[in-house]
C-alpha cells in the first residue's frame, strides 16, 4: 500500500524526517475521533517513502478504532516493511482528552552514529 | 487504583508520555491550594496505564496536604507499582509561590539505550 | 467576604487589572474539576478590591458545582457588589474539554471614554 | 440536534466563546479529508449552548463533501437555529492547500456595543 | 485565467481570507529573485475565487519582474476584476532586502460594518 | 528632581514611550519587595523627560513601601507636574503575588486624535 | 539624496510599509553608539521611496550625535520633503539603555479613511 | 540563615530546581541596582531547602554590592553549606548593561547519572 | 561555480553556518513550484564558501525539477567539491504538501570533537 | 585594551557568558555596515574580562572592514591574550544578506567535563 522509490544516495546514511500536522482515528473504547500529529523519521535503505501513497496510508486510519500506543507501534511496523529502512522512528502527539495529552515514540534499528548529535 | 491495559507491543522499548496540565494539591503547611503541571514518561514492561483511571487516581490529590518534593516521588511509588515499568521518569511543575517558581524531577530504573538521545 | 481599601486617587479614572491563574471549580454536571483562569477588570470607585481578600473569595469556588457562564457572572456580581466600580469586566478561560477551550466575558456599566482605546 | 440549557444571566449581554480545535470534513471534489478551527463567539439570548452537544453535531461533518464558506455559513445558520442569540459570530481557519491557508469569518446579529472593544 | 463559483450564501455580507506563503517574483532592476508573502481578505459579491486557480495565477509572477508596489495593487485589480467582490484587500509582505523589509497594502470597495471590528 | 530638555519638535504632537523593565518597591502591609514593569507614554509639550534622571527617579522607589495602585498614580503626577505634557498614560505591571497578576494604568489629558488609532 | 519613482497606481490610497532592522547612531551626550529599529509607513502621493536609497540616506546617521526624539522627527521630515506622501508616519525603537527601552513615532498629514482599521 | 527540612525520599537521586524571577542587588563599582534571575538545581542529600528561608535569604542581597561573577559562587556555597546536596548547579542571569547581557553558571559535586540526559 | 576565498584562520576548527531562507526548486512529477530553507554547516579546510556565488548557485535551482532527497545531497556534493571542508553538513526544510512537512538532512566527514556538544 | 578583574572564585570551575546583541563593523567588499549579535563563553583562569572595557572593544569595530569568519576569530584571539582562559566560545550571528544570515563559531582550549552537558 505505501509505495517508494529508489534511493537516490544510497551510499550515504542521511536522515529524512516527515512531520504529518493532519491525522485523525478513532477511540476504541467510546467510538469518539481523536486527532495526533505524526512525525516519522528514517535513515532510507534502498528506498524512500513516496509521500502522496504516506498520505493516503495514513488516512486509511479515519475510521478505524486503535489505541495511541498501538497506532504509533503499527504505523511503524508498516513503514519499516515497505521500505527496510536503516533506522525508523516513529512519534505521534495527541490533542488533550482529560486535560492529559499524550505523546508515544517507537524506534526501529540503530541509529546511525553521524545522527546522534542533533 | 490506577488501571492498566497490556502492552500490545511488549518486545520492543518505546517512549509513552502522559502531560497533565490540571493538578491541583495543598500546601501541608498554609492548606493554601498548589497548582502544577505533571509529566510522565515511560517504557513499558508487560502493562500500560489506563488514561482515565490515571486522571481520577491524580484528582485524589485534591485535598490532600502534601510537599513538592514528596508528591513528585510518591505519584512515581504510585504508578510503578501498579505497571511495573521499565523506566518511569514523573516530572512536577509548580505556579509561582513568593517569587520562585520550582520543578522537581524523579526516575525510575535505567532509561534504555535507545531513548537516550533526544 | 471580599474586603476594599479606599482609593487612593478617587478624582483620576485609572484602569485596574488582577489575573488570576490559578482557579478551580467543579462540574455541576459530572462533578469533575474545572480549571480556568480569570481576569478582573475594572475602575474603581471609592474602593480598591484587597488581593488577599479576592485569593480568598476565589478559592471558595475550590468545591463548588457550576457552569462557566453562572461563575463569570456570578464574580461579577459579587466584586460589583464589594467595591461599586464604575466600570468591571470578568473574563474567563478554560481549559479543554471534549476537544473545546471555552472563554467567558461579563461586563457590569459603561468603560470610560479614555480607556475605550487599548 | 444541538441541545441548549436556559442562559443563567438572561438580562446581562455577555460574551460566550467556544473555540474547537479538532475538526474535520471532506473536500466536495476531491473527496480528501481537510482540518480546522472553529471559533464560535456569541451573546445569548434565552438559551445557551450545551457543550457536549456541540461537540456532537460538529462531529456530524467528518463524512461530509462541503467548501470552506459553505460550512461557516451552515453551522452559523444551524447554531442561531438552535439557541437564538442576540449576536454570534463563527470564524473557521483550516490548514495549508497548494501553499494556501483560508480563513472564513460570517456574523448574524448586531454586536452589542459593550462589546465591540475587543 | 482566476476561476470562480458561485458564492454559496450571497445574501450574508462574511469574510473570505487566503493567506498564501509560497510566492516568488523577480526584482525588474536586478533580476535577482524576490521572494514574498500575500493575504487576500474580501467579502464576496455573486461569486467566491476558487483555490487552485488562484494558486496557478499566482505561480505566473515566477518569472515576472515587478515593483512591490507594483504587484500588490495588479493582483488587486486582477482579483477584483475576475469576482467582483463587495469589498477586497491584498497584502504583500516580503522577505529582508538591503536590512530593510516591506509591506504593502491595498483596498477595494468599502469593508462592510460588521467586518471593521476586528 | 526629573528633569527635562526642550521638545525638539514641539509644534508636531508625536507620541514617546519608555518601557522600564527593572522597578522595585516595597509591600506596605508586609514590607516585602514588589517587583514591576513600567511603561510610560506621553506627547510632549515643551519639555522631554531626560533619561537618566528618569531612572534615577525610579530607583527612590526601591525603599518605600505603596500599594500598586498608589505609586502608579503618583508616578503620573510627578512626571505630569515635571514636564507639562499634552497627554500621558503610565501603565505598571507586577509579578504574581497569591496567584495573581496585577496591571495598573492612568492616564493624564486627552490623547491627541492622530494616536488613537495604534 | 532620497530618490523616489513615480507612483504605479497614484488613484488608488494604498498603504506602503518599510521596517529597517539595522540602524545607529551616536549618543550625542556621551557619543556611545545606539542602535534602533526603524519602521516607515506611508500612503503615496506622486512619488514612492526608491529602497536602495532609503538605506543609504539612513546609514548617514551612523556618526551623527543626535536625541531619539529629534531623529525620528528629522527623518519623517526629510521623507516628507522627498516624496510629499498624503500620510506618513515614523515609528522609531531603541535598545535598552539604563533598563530603560524607548520607542517614539511621529506622523505626517491624515491617514486615509480605509487604513484606520487594521 | 537558609532552613531545611529532611528528604522525604533520602534514597532515589532525583532532581530539584527553584526559578527565582525576582532578584535585584547593587553594582559594586557604580551602586546602581542589578537585577536577576536565579534558577538552583540540585540533588538533594539528606535535607532539602526550605522555601521561605530561600526567598529571605536572596532577599538579603537587596542592599549588598557584588559582582555577577561573585556573588553566583556565593549563593552556590551557601546553599551547599546549609542542605550538602550531591550536586547542585546555581544559574544567574542579568539585565542589559551597556548592550551586554551576562549568564554565569556555577557547580558542586557530581551530577548523578541518571540526570545527565535532559 | 562557487566560489571560495582562503580560510582565514585554517590552523583552528572552527563553525561555520549558513541559513538560506529563499529557495524554490521545482517537484519532479508535478512540476509545481517547491519552496524550502536551507541550512548549511561547515568546518572549514583551507577555502571558505564565498556568499554571493553560493546565492547565485542555490538560484540555478529554480527551474530544476529534483527530489527532496536527491537536492539535499547533491547540493552537499558540490559544496564539497568547491571547498573540500573537514566536516559539512546540509539541512533542506520544505513547505507543507499534502498536510505533511519534510526535513532532510545530510552530512560529509567527520565533525570535529570540539562542536559535538552544541 | 581589555581590562581584567581577578578571577573571584579561582579554584572552581564556572562559566560566564556575555552576550552583545549591539555590534556592527563594515563589509570588506563593498564598505557597507553589517549587523551582528555576539556570544562570548569561557571558563575563567586567574583573571575575568571587565565588562566595560569589553564594549568598548567591541566598539572599535564600528568603522572596520573585516569578514565574519575573521572576525569571530581575531576576538577569540584578543579576548583569550587578554584573560588566558581555560575555555572559551565566541559565536556572532549576523543579520540577512542576500537572503543568506550567517553564524560563525570558534572555540579556545578544551571545554571542562562539568560543562559538556547543557
Amino acid at each position: 500500500m505505501i509505495e517508494t522509490f529508489p534511493n537516490p544516495h544510497p551510499r550515504r546514511d542521511y536522515l529524512i524526517e516527515h512531520r504529518v500536522g493532519e491525522f485523525t482515528s478513532l477511540c476504541p473504547k467510546t467510538g469518539q475521533p481523536d486527532f495526533g500529529k505524526i512525525t516519522i523519521r528514517y535513515v532510507a535503505g534502498q528506498a524512500c517513502i513516496e509521500l502522496r501513497s504516506l498520505k493516503i496510508y495514513l488516512q486509511a486510519y479515519r475510521d478505524k478504532g486503535i489505541y495511541y500506543e498501538d497506532i504509533t507501534n503499527v504505523i511503524l511496523d508498516d513503514l519499516v516493511a515497505s521500505c527496510s529502512p536503516k533506522w525508523m522512528q516513529v512519534k505521534t502527539r495527541w490533542t488533550v482528552r482529560g486535560g492529559i495529552r499524550t505523546v508515544v515514540r517507537a524506534e526501529h534499528g540503530e541509529r546511525p552514529d553521524s545522527h546522534h548529535a542533533r
